[in-house]
């Protein structure tokens, strides 16, 4: 199995036949990480570099273990310590990078493109771990390999993503790949983190946490991002969690079995009340060892052997 | 070989026997990092993270080069890094991480007991390597094998340890196992320093550097935290040195063969004159060495194949 | 083949002959770079560590990723972490290290001298990654290998190296590097950032830009540290680069296949006029590529199996 791509940009473009290969990939893959061994050499003497212009634990630390568990070898630079505090521009850089023969370049930055950019003037394989508040499709991917595990299925469901979405690089990437796989996306948060044009995008708006929920099979809660609050003039976190929060109450109007769902770090009592992200509905941990297969299937499919 | 136990917590309850294991443990692995190909594929395919919430060059060196020796994957992660900026909480994260199935978790942590509140939530192992004042088990552990590989026993020693008690994991550890396996501890250092009830640690207080060193077969010295001597209001590190530093003179009224040990970094002409700190009788390059090795027993017998 | 030392601390004292093993060394080892599986098992179960006081993502990633790929294992400590914030002097946290069984150290420092002091108090070997404004070895190699892979030849060439010959120690280890293997340099920049006697070092000072490169084979432009232009009181960046910056009218006076070279990263539009850096002349990335390949001939020629 092969991706007929070089990177993985975002999941605009990417064609349910192509994410379903990745999903299966993974599932494949997914029980590496229960062995006692946890490795296999498929990517042994490939150099990956984890270049990442924002901070961030849980996304770089599950591609480095990705990345580990198929052998290949790996390098992190991050900004503080890279080049482009000696001014720099992104593509000297990047084309630097690229004369050290890495087969891979996984790349975070603050703005929406610069993966893209990168894209056009090199020819390695790069991967965006979120750029910007435009897409992070990795961990869309292992979105749609949670609910796909959860459900048996990807079309015809019914997903409630609920919070900032104007800001949301994983509501975008999220929203792309359930459209694509055949599902009815519904959104809801405050009126001044919707994007303008919200339903040109493919989903409906709600009108009330109620609405948002109600028969929902799945519900993606959003991080509050606090400083955005403050860019926004919203009151406070203790209005947002009691106008935005998901409660126990809210869970009766969902399917009864609904699972809820969170990219992470939570912000508790905020999107969440404590209860809901503790209950058994709840795959945020889920969310994250699927993304270490899904990264893992990623690595293999865009850098592996032709055929496995 | 193996322990009984999952964690390696603290010194406090760990049983001579378990102890001796260890160490023996350590005897055996030692000569690896002595020959050309310091390695052993041990073990191949375990992941272990190092979540330093604490910055430390020589601790976390220490056990990256002892997982490496062993073969294992590691992954750092360092609090500036980490999601605990992003206000999450440590039980949070440490259920993420585990969501990514490591083996073993090594933890420094500036408060005591939070290795152990981890241990209580997740089911990896974890080392704790050091949190706040309370223990440093595998310091506490080398230092065992740097006195026993001296004086060939652990049983029926003098062994003094001076300077800041109360603000010391170190000394902690170390009057734990030095207890279990039936030494006499003697302690010293200003009384500002020495916890309230320190006797029940089971140690004797020596009331002078003179009666501190009398007859001593080993001596261990603390480092000095320049910035507790501000908070306790004492004088200077001028007086410290005059009053609680290690000179030649002392060594007169030790044992001929009295040892000198110091968990560094060393404040040369604080705690320890240059010309004690560099003499014959200096283990302190030692205690390094050996702490690669007692890392590596640690890592093998916690999450090593059951037997050698 | 071997070189006769343990160290590489500088090109000063570094012979023709050994110049010449490095260099085809560093050819033969430059096509593992360009397979598949970009890993040779040369160095396996060696420990190297990067010792950086001063950040450097260039160096060091070229440094890691040459060690990935003769498959040592590699540990990094910089100067935030490092043990020296908490006072140590540079030779004790040194030894500690030693006392971890260390095949080789890579150290940068800010200080010029200090990968010297270090060698003659600990025996494992050291890589001297840039000391202060003293040399850099690796760099000045890599520029020798780039130049001869340009021209077949180190000998008899016109080379000119345009910029802040004071604080660069690129441009000492190149000067020194090229004096050994018999090329003639030519050196020319801003009267204050000329080194007082600096045709001591054997090179020739132009009076001019024209006259710098008149009949070049290869020009070295050297970074811009914009931090030391105000401490010289330089009137303005873009000052410098109308007099000191290579513009495409200046290649006219120069051989007809004069290279262009630069230790990055660039301040384009300041060194080099855009049209210089990306045109057919420039070799920027040739270095790149061939950094890789020297620091891995430097590893394997230092700390190798004495016979290929």
């Amino acid at each position: 199995m092969s991706l007929k791509r070089r990177n993985m940009l975002g999941l605009y473009g990417v064609s349910a036949e192509e994410i379903t290969t990745v999903l299966d990939t993974a599932e494949s893959l997914r029980e590496i990480s229960a062995r006692p061994i946890k490795k296999v050499p498929t990517l042994r003497g490939k150099t990956i570099v984890h270049f990442f212009y924002e901070a961030s634990t849980r996304t770089r630390t599950s591609f480095e273990i990705a990345a580990k568990r198929l052998s290949a070898d790996t390098v992190s630079l991050s900004a503080s310590t890279s080049s482009l505090t000696k001014g720099e521009t992104l593509i000297d850089t990047a084309k630097n990078l690229l004369a050290m023969s890495p087969d891979l370049i996984v790349m975070r930055h603050s703005q929406s493109g610069a993966p893209h950019l990168l894209a056009k003037h090199i020819p390695c394989s790069i991967i965006n771990a979120g750029d910007g508040a435009h897409e992070h499709p990795s961990q869309g991917l292992l979105d749609l390999l949670t609910i796909r595990r959860a459900k048996g299925r990807l079309d015809g469901l019914k997903v409630s993503i609920i919070g900032d979405i104007t800001h949301s690089r994983v509501a975008r990437s999220d929203i792309i790949g359930l459209n694509t796989m055949g599902s009815q996306v519904t959104v809801y948060g405050p009126r001044t983190l919707l994007p303008p044009a919200v339903e040109t995008l493919g989903v409906r708006v709600a009108g009330s946490m109620e609405e948002a929920v109600q028969d929902a099979d799945v519900i993606i809660m959003l991080r509050v991002q606090q400083e955005r609050l403050t860019d926004v003039l919203f009151p406070s976190l203790r209005e947002y969690a009691q106008r935005f929060g998901l409660g126990l109450r809210h869970l009766k109007a969902a399917k009864p079995d609904v699972v809820i769902m969170h990219p992470g770090p939570v912000n508790r009592g905020v999107e969440l009340a404590p209860e809901v992200a503790d209950g058994p509905w709840s795959l945020i941990l889920d969310q994250v060892a699927n993304g270490v297969a899904v990264r893992m299937a990623l690595l293999y499919l865009l850098i592996g052997p032709e055929t496995p």
